[in-house]
């Protein structure tokens, strides 16, 4: 067989169904997709393919699904801090977004995401905001994966001033991307129970649906959330959602700090998935999901890293220790979420939670070859007993060395092929600049 | 002032009293110690100096203290994880130490873990283990700064087979060491109160006492520790150590996880300080410290990564960005730890906490020239409004450029300039290899 690409001499962390790990090996690539995850045998040549990656005895595996994010929220990193999440949302975040946010500071702010997720190892990412349209054209100069929805909510929100026209707005964008590109698939995105009508979340769901679309939704992030539901609806924010009737293997929940197990065995009945943000949940004090409940029902539970303004990074690698560190803690047991379990939540059911386990989330043959390789001869990584491990517990955003999208080299030796960095950091600072002006001006 | 070094161009955190943050600034260091804290004058070009560092607007900085560590367990990193804490002690740990601890190995694994702590910004650090002799010439060798303990429990122990000589051993090495090297301050190290007697608990203190030096021990780190503790002694661990007279300002207890009100009285009556590991203490399923009640009554608290075995890095940044938020979940207050105060943690608080808050932990003239410089420059730094924001919520150990311990430059643009790290990195790999077909072999 003939090979565009192949990476060898690498430790193959497969994340298939045997979870095999090979520990000398090599992976073939041919018109964008994984045709050969084999052994290397000894005194073998890697096969001839006009690209040849030498993974130098480093590891080898699924690139890294992110399926929760707001991408164009790179540009608020750290601009408040350390605020109860009211005091953050009125006075920080919501008046920034009014002024600041158009098509054009979301295109740079997708960017500067989608550089630091490719850097980071991140191949794929799922995610909602306004002004979509940008994000995905952004998204699609940078060769980065995702499931990109526009962001429905009864407020006047950036790009849709009107919220009865907040469906329309949703619709028309994701007709307008559905199968316009490979990597990028549309999907729709209600804000919240609390801040959406029953009517605006029926309709959302139903414009999905229509489409075959995923739907997704912010559910129960916090204690106030679920006690309002219960006290203004009689129902906690997942049974409010299952009476909607909105509840299936196509809608994604974001959060889901506070479900008790009624809830879990709704969620577990209807098939949906949820992405669980440990450290956006951490820093914003909303609570510990119950993650190890979940998965024991069944659940596909894969990994977020929420926006960078609440987090505050993209890095996949930091939640999954904090994941796995986490819930040993919140459930006083050292054998929960192991490094092979965490691993699982980070790929392959993320790319689940998504609908694109057909197509991502490990290294098999007739996948696409979404890959990343991890440089392990470091301090920090030195010795390595088990590969797993090191990938949850060691490892680290800088470890990454070479990241392949679709068979497409987006990151080469640490250096981003597909995005000229240093110009998306000086338009983000001239953007920074304005809004610190912004805020000085407000302060005098 | 002719100065040896200039480090300029940077934002200064300083970490002082006022906690000043100066937008562009230089410093100035002269035989070792810090001279000139300074803001830029529009055009000036740095003073004078035998070398002249250019932080390129990244931030400079006091480098990291990390006041609690094993270092030779560098060799046991990721052998075992997900694992009950007994059996992670008794079937891995504790018949590796056994079978591969010796002054050789010792030597080794602290080089690795030296050129790990370095290359992540940490300048300091606090810690025991046996061979400690080992121990402190490998330091040495790497130009770290450290507090370094002779062990002390009451079972054979590598290099101390025979328990009723561990208060010899552990005295005998910190008379050899008082006053020889100027970066290396021995200690002594009482295990733990449920793994040393009172009389050898008392004996190791007077001996600290004896010579002026840190007296460092494990305290409530598990709940059956502490429960055993009222059990068997009627006593918590801490009102134990109390009763035994041992608890003073030369004090530093690691862990202080199953304390209660009275506990965290007596802490602060004594001004002892308290070693936090919070990665550690997750990833063992330990518990959660209670930092923010502990700080409340004046207690130093610091912080520490615990051995690499139960870690699995010596990364202070990880520390910081999670000792951030899990406190914040933990007491459902974003606004506990903020940025600032996880900053002085792991920078001033960590130098009070070993006894040495008069030569390091700050930007301030007159003290140790220990200094990192991070690379702001980067996708997941940018934008940035603000620096002490940065340093604890999205900055990394890989972000860290340059360091400087006591003016002597360790690190140069990420490069280790004091340990041949492809040297210790095959010879650490060559014990694991032995590790491990040790352990294939058990299993046959």
């Amino acid at each position: 067989m003939d090979f565009d690409a192949v990476i060898h001499n690498g430790i193959l962390v497969t994340v298939d169904q045997r979870m095999r790990i090979i520990l000398k090996g090599w992976v073939g690539i041919q018109a964008g997709i994984i045709r050969a995850v084999e052994v290397s045998l000894p005194d073998m040549a890697p096969p001839d393919a006009r690209l040849t990656i030498d993974a130098d005895g480093g590891i080898v595996m699924p690139g890294l699904v992110n399926t929760h994010t707001h991408l164009p929220m790179s540009l608020f990193r750290g601009l408040a801090d350390d605020l109860p999440l009211i005091d953050w949302l009125n006075s920080h975040i919501f008046p920034t977004e009014a002024r600041f946010i158009n098509p054009d500071t979301v295109h740079r702010g997708t960017l500067l995401a989608c550089a630091e997720m490719l850097l980071s190892g991140t191949t794929c990412c799922c995610g909602g905001y306004f002004h979509e349209d940008a994000v995905a054209r952004a998204v699609a100069e940078t060769g980065l994966r995702a499931v990109l929805a526009q962001g429905v909510i009864d407020f006047p929100a950036p790009g849709v001033p009107d919220p009865t026209k907040n469906i329309v707005h949703a619709r028309d964008y994701a007709r307008r991307w559905k199968g316009l590109n490979w990597l990028i698939t549309p999907s729709i995105f209600c804000h919240a129970p609390y801040t959406c009508s029953d009517g605006t979340l029926k309709a959302a769901k139903a414009a999905a649906d229509d489409l075959g679309l995923l739907f997704q939704v912010h559910v129960a992030e916090t204690r106030f959330e679920r006690d309002q539901s219960i006290k203004e609806k009689g129902l906690s924010p997942v049974a409010h959602l299952d009476r909607l009737g909105i509840l299936d293997q196509q809608t994604l929940m974001a959060h889901c700090v506070w479900v008790d197990d009624a809830d879990i065995a709704t969620i577990s009945r209807h098939g949906c998935a949820v992405a669980h943000c440990p450290e956006s949940n951490m820093k914003l004090a909303s609570g510990i999901a119950p993650v190890t409940g979940m998965r024991s029902a069944g659940i596909t539970v894969s990994l977020g890293t929420d926006g960078c303004a609440s987090n505050n990074d993209l890095d996949l690698f930091g939640e999954m220790g904090t994941a796995a560190k986490l819930h040993k803690v919140a459930t006083f047991d050292p054998t929960a979420l192991d490094a092979a379990s965490v691993l699982k939540m980070a790929t392959i059911d993320g790319a689940r939670a998504i609908g694109l386990a057909d197509r991502i989330g490990s290294l098999e043959t007739g996948k696409q070859a979404d890959i990343i390789v991890i440089d392990t001869r470091a301090p920090h990584l030195t010795p390595m007993y088990h590969p797993d491990s090191h990938i949850v517990y060691a490892a680290g955003r800088a470890d990454v060395r070479h990241v392949i999208v679709a068979g497409r080299p987006v990151v080469r030796d640490r250096h981003l092929l597909t995005i000229d960095i240093e110009a998306v950091i000086d338009r983000v600072n001239d953007t920074a600049r304005d809004i610190r002006s912004s805020i000085d001006g407000d302060a005098e």
